[in-house]
């Protein structure tokens, strides 16, 4: 008889090619917009108040982008990084269209290629990921790859493959998750600054200053409510084997936070557009305080467009560790504070 | 002057054939809904997905089937169990009619009987408990039995009266919380799993996997969200002075964890239709992980159905103790490592 | 470059007659009426029911009261009390209309006082803050009273002034955020209690028994979920530097948790109608468990209603102390166990 519960796929299981649809489907609610606020606080006015959404075009708030991510995510990883033994990184990933609450969202992956490492214990799997509304209509798309184990080292390899893959996602190609706003009723006051696109400067770094400290209560009822099952999140059991000795808290938790942080000195990012890469520099575990701090990379107008511009942002997140000065690296290694270095374009009024 | 607190019923209060229509009624809502998620992190599809749910038949995604029970019982606890000293057992628990967000639940038990302690300072009450629509329609009902404290030793017991219970809930009678269902529009790919009622055999066991680590937090917030007022779950500075010295956890915490974790391996198992029989074998305390194993003690098709049927499970929970090897019992004892040891029926698309 | 994140105002940036248009607008929703419910437990049947509400006269539930609040006070942190040493005081704290889920909250200040202290270095802002719905209706107004620290001591003071303000918000004033009900359709059962207006006596006090024990999540939750951005609360790191080397728990979570424990002995309070003052007598820091009391201090008939009737309550709000002989004053000082003393109205059936 097979086993009925899921094992996971291991790297030998995959083949360059494959699509895989994945469970749970799942419709988004207020409700889960509310345990989102509640878990990092968010403040940006046009996920936040309907009223404020409507008075520039949208028909009601949108779903905070990264909790669409994390939905989208999670979703992955029964079938793709069951067996992984880390999330080496993302790219190209494309929001392309609002989620409002009673969407009910879908999940697919295509493989996209596939690495045995020179350990013949693991490889690495590219997948191409997307999410989809009810109707079909695609949402949001990015790249991850990710080192899985494989069942058995002596299995024959899958043939090998590397995906070319954009170092960044072109300005043109943002906005679709954006309609056309009506920015006469965008109202700087209640959305906490003054500053928009053309305030900021290639190059600025912004310092975050807040700081939130990071609870286990937390991060399991975040990654629970994305029905996100990576084992090493939840059973300290099984962690206090491990190397750290305790439950790792999923990387999307380390971004949502310092997305919720750069609020103070972003407050007009109101949209994520896209992310063009990120790399999880260390792990985060409860009891630490996060920092957060942010460099604009560039400026881009968007195509036909005179409502928003997009900045390309840096954001660092920081364990135990003010950013007044803006750690990164030193001597071309990561500083030992850092956390996530992530590179994304967020859209703000012009 | 009468004390306006509410200091509960004590044995020699009840008295058979009484009827109690317990405070306070609660709409549910996709809020809770999300609380829920977010605490257990079901993945069943049918209650995760609106559109999953209408396109077999159902108006929308239905509550979970415990949550509901929780909703129920604690608002049973103010009337029947403030001064309880042990929850002894379920029987005969039938889920009656979908609950959907926007419905408001009401709860009423009737003292079934009473039975007095050779002690004489505590006696054993018997309740059906039931909870119903804002409509006045039946959604659950269950019989507990529960050891209540006396306020006085010397006062006479009222008459005694021990109700016969069924061991277990008859097939025929299941199925009325689940309207007919088209399987045709079932996508056994998004639920998460290929097997269904066909597939499994009366004897075998299903290891769940995965573990799940407690903390204080949550476990108090679910309660809480019941409105459960049970002194035991949320008061620290009494339960220091207690045996066990800590927070004792509401028990259906443990019965919604070991049915979020019983997905893997029965994820189509999307409807609880009846709990036969339960017993809290041991306590559960923050800083546990949980784990779950069942065994399909039988199966049953359901009187003019083809669309659903029936398995009779035991789910066993555990702490700090992986169930690939299913530990039970020894010896005729219970293992050391059984939490709940749950016999309930479930309903599986033929 | 001016800098992009708000470092909040200083004491000499206030002038009297000054008004303050806050960030962020929020759309309260059933969800966060759940996260509320999950983290404080009340259950006043008129906030946890739609049915019962409209037996009464509302057209559904309202938002519970406090929740309101703790959304319009949130919102003033950011320009208020970012660089506050301490919250002094409340006072006029009215409730005008009730909110349902679906309204947004919008806030503004109007600074009506100023007194620079001896020391130079801090000085004290009062403020009306006010809570309105989207079409420009007041929802919620108070005066607060705040000690704010300068940015430079040897800045000139702002010209002083102290307002007069009210003792006590008089009784003909009560009621605007309660409808006229139908108290026919007041269940007292499903309510939880019968005592009602004419049952409570000037002078009585009530001991609410049972004890709710606080985890840094949850106050975290809480405090993000108002999207109040106060940094003590939630940096443990700054926190280790401080004089109580912990995270100091927001004054309106104890409120929140005394006004929920207050259910027992209070049932049919269901309306918190105005607050004529309260003090924090001291910090409250996870771990602790909170009791609390209250004491009817007057009764007052409204004007024209013959539905309900106002109770002057103070209830006060205790760490690790049971409350059967309500702890309140010894020669004068505060008992060491009070952590809260709040003076307010409650609106009850007749």
């Amino acid at each position: 008889m097979m086993p009925r519960a899921n094992s996971g796929n291991f790297f030998e299981d995959f083949r360059t090619g494959q699509t895989i649809r994945h469970a749970t489907p799942r419709t988004v609610t207020v409700g889960d917009v509310a345990v989102y606020n509640a878990l990092f606080g968010p403040r940006f006015a046009v996920q936040s108040s309907d009223a404020f959404a409507e008075k520039i075009g949208y028909p009601r708030s949108p779903v905070d982008d990264l909790l669409v991510f994390h939905f989208v995510f999670g979703k992955t990883v029964p079938d793709i990084s069951l067996n992984a033994v880390a999330n080496l990184g993302y790219a190209n990933c494309r929001f392309l269209a609002p989620v409002y609450p009673g969407d009910t969202i879908n999940a697919s992956s295509e493989v996209i290629g596939l690495k045995e490492n020179s350990s013949r214990k693991t490889g690495i799997v590219f997948v191409r990921s997307s999410g989809f509304k009810q109707d079909g209509s695609k949402v949001l798309e990015y790249v991850r790859w990710v080192m899985v184990r494989k069942r058995d080292d002596k299995a024959p390899a899958p043939p090998e493959h590397v995906p070319r893959l954009p170092d960044i996602v072109t300005p043109s190609t943002l906005g679709d998750a954006c309609p056309p706003l009506d920015m006469a009723g965008y109202d700087f006051e209640l959305a906490g600054s003054s500053y928009r696109f053309g305030d900021y400067e290639a190059g600025e770094k912004i310092d975050h200053v807040d700081g939130i400290t990071v609870e286990e209560a937390e991060h399991m009822m975040a990654t629970r409510l994305y029905q996100n099952t990576a084992r090493i999140h939840f059973n300290q059991f099984a962690a206090a084997q491990d190397r750290f000795a305790r439950r790792l808290i999923y990387g999307g938790h380390v971004i949502s936070l310092a997305r919720a942080l750069s609020f103070n000195g972003l407050a007009n990012a109101f949209h994520v557009a896209a992310i063009n890469g990120g790399r999880h520099v260390a792990p985060l575990f409860a009891g630490v305080t996060v920092f957060a701090w942010s460099e604009v990379l560039a400026k881009a107008e968007l195509p036909g467009r005179s409502d928003v511009g997009a900045l390309r942002l840096r954001t660092v997140a920081t364990k135990d560790r003010p950013c007044p000065d803006f750690p990164y690296k030193s001597d071309g290694a990561d500083d030992p504070a850092v956390l996530l270095d992530l590179d994304y374009w967020v859209l703000m009024p012009r």
